[in-house]
Order: structure tokens, then C-alpha cells, then sequence
């Protein structure tokens, strides 16, 4: 256990938003619940007791570390809207898994374990999850479908499928075999998902069904 | 505050299931972390030191009431297989609404806040979700579909999309507008999903297709 060569003196700004950006890296392969306080500080080449005049106590400080984790996921799914709608769709898609294959501690414990108990945490999670909707609401709206107050909720639920389907192919694929699904396959599965649940919302009139297969075949061409 | 008017002596088994069902009925408007050992022991009318006689901890009791709640909410949206197909969907995604609808705090707390930190809890619902899972896979089986592992995982997912839906129109319907989701056309949606999810996670050949498009049909006739 050595400590940093030097220690730099940082302004008080400069020295929360490090200590956040340690405790973002740390969480990638751990959860919240195991990101020591007093290691983020030691990396940091700051005393235990320092630390805690940045953050009035462990729960805030993890409150912020989640609170940032949860801003970068936001910022690398962004899709580019000027691509044609299921290219963006397809391409956030491909980048929230290569988040959560790199991340895969910090997901597990932002987007689900944070799921309970502080409401600050459970408030963060939410905003997440109703970020992700929103862009998606966004993107079928580029493809010309008004969506109901039902299929706004049916997005908000694919939001929770693709969660579930991504967490639960990485656990099945720690010892991938030759029944396992491949990433490419998951990948058209979730994004041919979308206009599949937005089927399943619409009143099923025949012309948005045609719309939404066309725009299905896309993928698969 | 008043005791039970008459104190009954019952057998170590009968007072555990005893002390594990009045858990169950106080979770259905409480969380799990509300769930208090005194006001439990005072309706049971023993002390809280002879609860900790039946259960080695607050947690071990805690543990045993989640799984109580979720086996008891794995029996009432158990399908009924002699029903057709689409029917036994329907119904046991009527009851699982139902039984949100009657456990609001109950459902959130086991099934979404157990989510984090003890494994114990994280087991209880993981295998609740997977039952849930495995008898769509079942009720799928007899529409004459061969589930690949991607539609398999597909499956897992939409369980995750029932339940956010769920709890979202819940806590949307706290105070009903004039452009909220009917009861009878969330149950309509969450029905016709499975279909159009199992759909995005086939090849999309059109046979498959139509099949699955008859199968939704029969739903709206």
C-alpha cells in the first residue's frame, strides 16, 4: 500500500468531483455496497477524515458516486437522432450493453440494487429509467407513431425488458455454450422489440402494423 | 393498544406460521423495512423476546416473510392449463394485477426492493421471477411455439416489463385523468405482449408471424 507520489493540493470543487470520478471507476467492479470509503481516500492521497469534509457521511457520498454513475450510462447510450430512427435505435442499444458488460457491478447495483430502501437512490434510478423512456418516446416519435398514454407505459415497461434481458444474458454467458444467445442476436432481439411492443400497445389497425414490420425488416435486411 | 383477550398456547411450528402469516397480512400496506418485530409480537400477544425463540433474527424473520408473500402471490396467478391458452394468460395476468393492486407495498418491497444487498432476499425473488417465467414458457409451449434460448430470455424479460407496467399505472392511478390507462386495456396490452415479444425474438418468419397475430386477434374479438 503505497501512497500517491505527490499530493496535490485541489481546490475544494476539484477534489469532490475526483473523489466522485474514483468512486464512479471503483464501482465497475463492485457494488455500492462494497466501495470503501477509505480506499477511494488512500487512492486519492487524502486522509479517511478529509474525505468527510467533502461529504457529510458515506450515504451522501455514495449518493453522488451513484448519481454520476448514472450520468455518464445517460451520457454514452445518447442516440444520434440523425441517423435514421432504427440505425439510433439499434446503435444506444449497442451501446447500453457495452455499458453493462463493462460495468457490470455498477449496473447491478445502480439500476437495480438501488432499487430499495433511500429514496434519494430509488429517485436517481427512476430519473435514469425515465430518461431512457423519453429518448425512446422521442425516436418512435421520428418514426411517425403518436403514442397513447398506454404505450408511453408500454415503452417505460420495454425500458425494464431491456434491463432484465442484458442483465440476465451477461449472468447465462459468464460460461457462454453452444445453446447460448450471441450478442449480435440479442441485440436485433431488443431493438426489434421496440416496435413489437408498440404493437402490442397501438389498437392493432392493420396500416401500423404494416409501418411497424417494414421498419422491423430494416433490421434483420 | 389492547392485548389479545385470551393468550393461546400453540405449538412452536403452528406460533412460527402463525407469527410468518401476520407478517404477511401487515406487509400488504407496510414495506419490509417498516415491518416492525413489536408491533408484530404485540398481535401475536407473546413478547418480542419469545419471537426471537421462533426466529434467530429480525432479518430471519424478515427473510421468511418474503418468502411466505411470495409464495403466496406464485399461487394466486397460478394459470389455469385446461383454459385455452390466451384465456389462462388473461386470467393469471388479471390475478397478478389484482394481487398488486391489493399489496401495493408489499409487491414493492419484495419484489423490487429485496432486489439489493441480502442474497437471501435477492434468491427469493430471482426465484419468483423465473417461476413466473417458466410457466409463460409453459402456457407458450401449448400455442405450439419451440422457444429458442433468445425467446427464452425474451420471455424472462417481459416478466420485468409486466411488473414495471404494473406498478407504474399503479402509482399513475393514484389520481385517475381523463387520459389515464384503463384497467381493462393494460390487462388488454400486457396480454397481447407476449405474443408480439415472442415475435421480435423469433427469426419473424410469416408463418410464425401469423400465428402469433391470430393468437392477438382472439384477444380484441
Amino acid at each position: 500500500m503505497h501512497p500517491p507520489a505527490k499530493r496535490v493540493r485541489l481546490s475544494p470543487e476539484a477534489r469532490r468531483a475526483q473523489l466522485i470520478e474514483l468512486g464512479v471507476e471503483m464501482l465497475a467492479t463492485r457494488t455500492l455496497d462494497e466501495l470503501s470509503v477509505e480506499l477511494i481516500a488512500q487512492k486519492a492521497g487524502i486522509s479517511r477524515g478529509l474525505l468527510f469534509h467533502y461529504f457529510a457521511s458515506k450515504r451522501e457520498f455514495h449518493v453522488e458516486v451513484a448519481r454520476a454513475a448514472a450520468g455518464e450510462m445517460i451520457r454514452r447510450t445518447e442516440p444520434n437522432l440523425a441517423q435514421p430512427p432504427v440505425e439510433a435505435l439499434r446503435h444506444a442499444l449497442d451501446a447500453f450493453m457495452s455499458y453493462v458488460e463493462e460495468n457490470p457491478d455498477n449496473y447491478k447495483s445502480l439500476v437495480r440494487g438501488a432499487a430499495s430502501g433511500d429514496a434519494e437512490m430509488r429517485a436517481i434510478f427512476d430519473a435514469t429509467r425515465a430518461t431512457m423512456a423519453q429518448r425512446i418516446i422521442a425516436v418512435v416519435d421520428q418514426l411517425g407513431f403518436t403514442l397513447s398514454a398506454r404505450a408511453s407505459l408500454a415503452v417505460h415497461g420495454w425500458v425494464a425488458f431491456v434491463e432484465e434481458c442484458v442483465v440476465r444474458w451477461i449472468a447465462d454467458n459468464v460460461e457462454p455454450g453452444p445453446g447460448s444467445v450471441g450478442r449480435e442476436e440479442l441485440l436485433e432481439m431488443l431493438t426489434k422489440s421496440l416496435p413489437a411492443i408498440t404493437l402490442a400497445a397501438s389498437d392493432g389497425e392493420i396500416g401500423t402494423l404494416v409501418q411497424i414490420l417494414t421498419a422491423s425488416e430494416e433490421l434483420s435486411g
